[in-house]
């Protein structure tokens, strides 16, 4: 049995329309509806046609849901929310996929107080954004985090965490505040880190914009990608997980500082030492299938 | 005709096999003689059997070679080729791919006064290391900058120029003093800031180990691949090219703090303007062949 048979998608970007066709490809028989802020992008997932119907109003495209996925970042869900709370079906649940959920799910809650709210975060994504961005294989064998409020209905819980399971996911449940700590060492930072490195390296007098892009294979290159991703959803990400945010950039500036240190006194075996231990966790991402082992990414050479 | 008919390879690890694979594929006739300091390396690159010749001793490596390319951790450089300074031929050209340049033709000149020496350093390479990891067509479309010490003979650099075009490379030619600015930003902070985050979320005491495994698709993986390269060959480098490194270290320690104090007083218009900039840069990136244009590097989902 379905875990769901009317789901709607508020917001059609890259995860929104991702969800989309991986429910046409895995659900066929769930009626979708789409709704995005945008009417551009209204009228471009009416060509695209990955939702059986695109509401013009957030209230419209809610009306008969038993499922609402929101896909918008993390500071405007509050917003959103408020958009559709009169016409909310009172069984139906509201879930999201931002990628901070103790800021979401205080903002869920005020718009929707009488709401059954479940959020969630699908560990996955490119750096491409948009409704022709999206794919029905994103979450595959990947990681969704769900994170019930305490005292969630655990029927919900597992009618979403099915969701997730039927779309390829893996799924994990946590605290949010253990969800945002994690996930602001595992992608916050490293988001923070290739923004601030592309800029750093965009702004040299002595090396021209022209080198730093021809000869960005030597790394700079890989930075580039995530430091690509959509600049709105980043900023949301960064306000609304701020302390963790700036509780790991402490940690990472005074690692950083120890290394510098080293260089400047030629303290070699601090550098080695380091260099040897970074190597392991390449080699556990890869033995429990979380990146491609194939070498520099499987790039085509 | 081809630029050199006796090439000789000290150092048989992941750019040396590369080279020695690449000629033996683009250029068939020349004589390839290999040599490394490693007897279980020299052992297994005959069973690899992508050199005609493995020598026990650096200097018989060298005997009748006209081109010697040194493919070592730049901080050996100079004791490597002091093992064959008194075997060198008078006419050969000694070349080099180290990823510093200033240090590297210092330490060569010193071992070998007389020798013709033409620095060149080509930009590519992957997370793997060893004989096992090269491949022929590593140098396809990568840069290699060569970076003649001045007063060099125009016909060696043209030779040695003409042989890294054979092998798949485009040529720049450039001070060494300039490529060690121009690597230091493309390269080695990405490296240095890669292998830092990737310590500093493994000595997390809130999140654990594997829970920085599991959830590494949010962005932190990229940086793992670049942090598994080589570690001696990485620490030369930070020593080698101390002043640039910590030069580019302190300019992106300020952009940094800048980001941390934005996100401190939640001035997303900063984050915003930053965020939209870096995303051109990796436009560029693509526009200019320097990166696979395929979502997330091409990843298989």
């Amino acid at each position: 049995m379905l875990p769901f048979a009317r789901v709607t998608i508020v917001g059609l970007g890259l995860i929104g329309s991702s969800i989309a066709r991986a429910v046409q490809a895995t659900m066929p028989t769930v009626r979708l509806t789409g709704y995005d802020a945008s009417a551009e992008v209204r009228e471009r997932v009416r060509e695209l046609g990955f939702v059986d119907d695109v509401a013009d109003t957030a209230g419209t495209a809610v009306l008969d849901a038993d499922l609402v996925i929101m896909c918008v970042p993390v500071g405007a869900m509050g917003a959103a929310a408020a958009e559709f709370a009169d016409d909310l079906p009172a069984d139906a649940i509201v879930s999201d996929v931002g990628s901070c959920k103790a800021s979401v799910l205080a903002e869920l809650s005020e718009a929707l107080p009488k709401a059954t709210i479940i959020p969630a975060h699908p560990v996955a994504g490119t750096e491409n954004s948009g409704p022709d961005a999206g794919f029905a294989t994103l979450f595959n064998g990947r990681w969704c985090i769900v994170t019930p409020p305490p005292g969630a209905d655990p029927v919900a819980v597992e009618r979403v965490t099915s969701f997730w399971k039927r779309l390829g996911a893996a799924v994990e449940t946590m605290e949010p505040k253990h969800h945002d700590l994690v996930l602001a060492v595992t992608s916050h930072l490293p988001h923070l880190i290739a923004y601030t490195i592309v800029g750093t390296a965009s702004d040299m007098e002595e090396v021209t914009q022209s080198e730093v892009i021809k000869f960005s294979a030597g790394g700079f290159r890989d930075f580039t990608r995530i430091a690509a991703s959509d600049p709105i959803m980043w900023r949301d990400v960064f306000l609304s997980n701020k302390d963790a945010v700036l509780e790991m950039l402490q940690r990472f500036s005074e690692d950083l500082t120890a290394l510098q240190r080293a260089i400047r006194w030629g303290n070699g075996d601090a550098l080695l030492d380091l260099f040897t231990r970074t190597r392991a966790v390449r080699r556990s991402i890869i033995e429990q299938g979380q990146d491609d082992a194939a070498p520099d990414f499987g790039r085509h050479h």
